[in-house]
This record gives C-alpha cells, sequence and structure tokens, in this order.
C-alpha cells in the first residue's frame, strides 16, 4: 500500500522538524521548500515571490483600495499569477506524490491529493512553546522582541489559514480535515516521529 | 517517570477501544465504569443515575421551569447531590492515579489530574464512521433508525461537551486543551494504540 503523509502546521511548532524525523524513519522524501523551487521555476517567477504567494491569500497581497481602484490590468494580471502559481503547485504535488511515497510539508497537499487517501497530520503547540523554540532555532533578527516575535508568528498563521481556506474551502487546523494532530508542547518530536513511523509500516504490512 | 493517560472521546469514535488497547500495551490498568462505581458506593447513590449525572451539566437534569419554580429545597438537594458527585470523581480520579501508571477514560480526568501532567488523548471521527460502528457494535435498540442513532450519538457528544465546559470552563474536544487528537475514521485503532505505546514508552526511557 502506497502512504503519502501530509504535514500542516502551525509556525514555531516543530512540524518541519516532524516531517523530516518522519521521512527518515520511513526512508522516503521530504518535500517543503523545494516545492517551491520547482514552482519558481516552470512559472519563470522568483523563488522569494512564490515563496510569498502560496503563503497568502491572493487578495491581501495588495491593499483593497489599490485592488478597487485599478484600472483592471494590473490587478488581473496579479490574480492571473496567484491563479497559475496555485495550477503549478497542484501539478507539482501531484507528480511527487505519483513518483513515490512522500512527506509533504504544507502547500494544501492534504487537499490537493484527497484522492491518495494521503495520511494527514496537523502540528500545533501554544504560543509560549512556539515563541520560545522560534528563540531557541531563529537567525539573530527573529530574537528583537517578545512582541514582535509574537506578531510574526500570529501573521505567519493568518496567512497559512486565509491560504488554505481560499483554495480548499475549508478550516485549516481544524481536526475533522486531519487524521491525526500532535501538540508538540512537553513532547519529544523524535519519539513522536518514531511512534508514527511504527504506526505507518503497521499499517502497511 | 510515571505516566498517566487520559483519553476524551466523541461517541462511538471507538476512545474505549484504543485506551483498553493501550491499557494492554502498556500493562497499566484502566478505568473507564469503574469510577461511576466507586462514586455510587461513595455516595450511596445508584449507578446508573450517577452514570446519568456525570455525562450531563447539572442543570439539565430538570426542566428549566421546575427549577425555577421548586421552593429551594429539592432544587438545592440536587445541587448538592451533583457536586458531591463531582466531588467524589475528584477523589476517586486522583486515587487512581496516585495508585499506579494507568489509562483513564471520559470524566474530566484530563482537567483533574493536569497537575501530574497526563498525557491527555482525544478520540473523534466523523459521523458516518461512527453511526456504522455503533450499528456494527450496537446491541439490537440501538440500530433502530437511522435518525434515532443520529440523534442519540448528537445528544451523547452535547452532554459530555456541556459536563465538561460546566467543571472545567475548558472547550471539550479542543485541540489545544490535548497534547494528541485521533480521527479514527479509515484508522487501525489496533496499529494506533501500538504506535501510542511505543511513544510512551521511548519517552519513559
Amino acid at each position: 500500500m502506497s502512504r503519502i503523509i501530509t504535514v500542516g502546521r502551525q509556525f514555531g511548532s516543530g512540524g518541519r522538524e516532524l516531517g523530516k524525523r518522519l521521512s527518515d524513519e520511513l526512508g522516503v522524501p521530504y518535500y517543503d521548500r523545494e516545492i517551491i523551487s520547482e514552482i519558481a521555476k516552470r512559472t519563470e517567477l522568483a523563488e522569494e515571490y512564490v515563496h510569498r504567494i502560496v503563503e497568502q491569500r491572493p487578495e491581501y497581497h495588495f491593499p483593497i483600495t489599490v485592488g478597487r481602484t485599478l484600472q483592471g490590468g494590473a490587478s488581473d494580471y496579479l490574480m492571473q499569477q496567484y491563479a497559475s502559481v496555485y495550477a503549478e503547485q497542484t501539478n507539482v504535488i501531484r507528480e511527487l506524490a505519483e513518483r513515490s511515497d512522500c512527506v509533504i510539508v504544507g502547500r494544501c497537499a492534504d487537499y490537493i491529493l484527497r484522492d491518495r487517501k494521503p495520511l494527514r497530520i496537523f502540528v500545533y503547540a501554544d504560543m509560549d512553546f512556539r515563541m520560545a523554540r522560534c528563540r531557541e532555532r531563529g537567525q539573530k533578527d527573529e530574537v528583537a522582541s517578545e512582541r514582535k516575535l509574537r506578531r510574526k508568528i500570529l501573521a505567519v498563521d493568518r496567512n497559512r489559514r486565509r491560504y488554505y481556506r481560499s483554495y480548499t474551502g475549508q478550516a485549516w487546523g481544524n481536526p475533522a480535515n486531519y487524521d491525526i494532530c500532535l501538540n508538540t508542547a512537553g513532547t519529544d518530536i523524535k519519539a513522536m516521529a518514531h511512534a508514527l513511523a511504527v504506526m505507518i509500516k503497521a499499517d502497511q504490512e
């Protein structure tokens, strides 16, 4: 039985680490930033720009007032870009899942691959834990101030929620859309990844 | 390291089975209905009556109009009964957790034992899965009609939600209050219990 694993995650919760460890445990590829690079290549857009697009809801890329006063052309062009990025995201993710079992982090993969019945994991934790984790692992600019870090975490999550809602029509982080939701605060991500691998392997036998 | 496991569960989701299997895997006692029996013994109330109380929010045991028109005495007496049942529930659960590692299903144990930092599991599934599971396992009267079964499931969940909210001030089934949320629809509960046991044992080493 083939098994695709998708990982949705709150910012700073350790979803990326869990996904990476899980892919190591299972000996399958792990896709995260690679998807962005591939979309960038195919759409001939800059990687950073694609990254910004796939983490935000289309209409939030420019102020509403600007969107309203644009004379059609520029606004249409932007909307087309977002649509083509999402279309390529769908293509890339489907192709990767066709190629082999894998772990895919973020990017609405759970929804895009719903016909393949992936194991859908969502990773979350309380704000204190996520702030501490960001501090521990962050670059210098991320540890500037308590308030700034909290704001950044909330902003990234808000964008993910909007993006997910826009393209899937579902609520991001709602347990009903996932098979397993994991609170990483106070638990050992390594042990968690190992246990998940045990379960997935048992299910494949 | 001692480890207490609490299992909250939507009606019909298989939380009971998961808890039982987990206790077998870990070789620790499993408490569910036993708690009711012990409360009944201590409060000298009938077991069925205690069961009804711990699955419902106090004020829902008698029609609001009756509650309003009662001349104090009877209403006070009932409220005292609920309070004493909850107090005994707290005592029994704390004593069981003192005695040894264990798996406790329902009864606000996650909240009552919060100082012990239990592993808090919540088990859920979509309505179709739960209805099918109830049908498979239910007694004859439970398979009467589609509509009746759906109503029963919704009513039990509503009561659990109210009871939990009354005594903990928290939202039942909100991922923030649990460490792991498991969707049992389409997954193998046996494999899930085994994987959880692997994780818990790894954490104890």
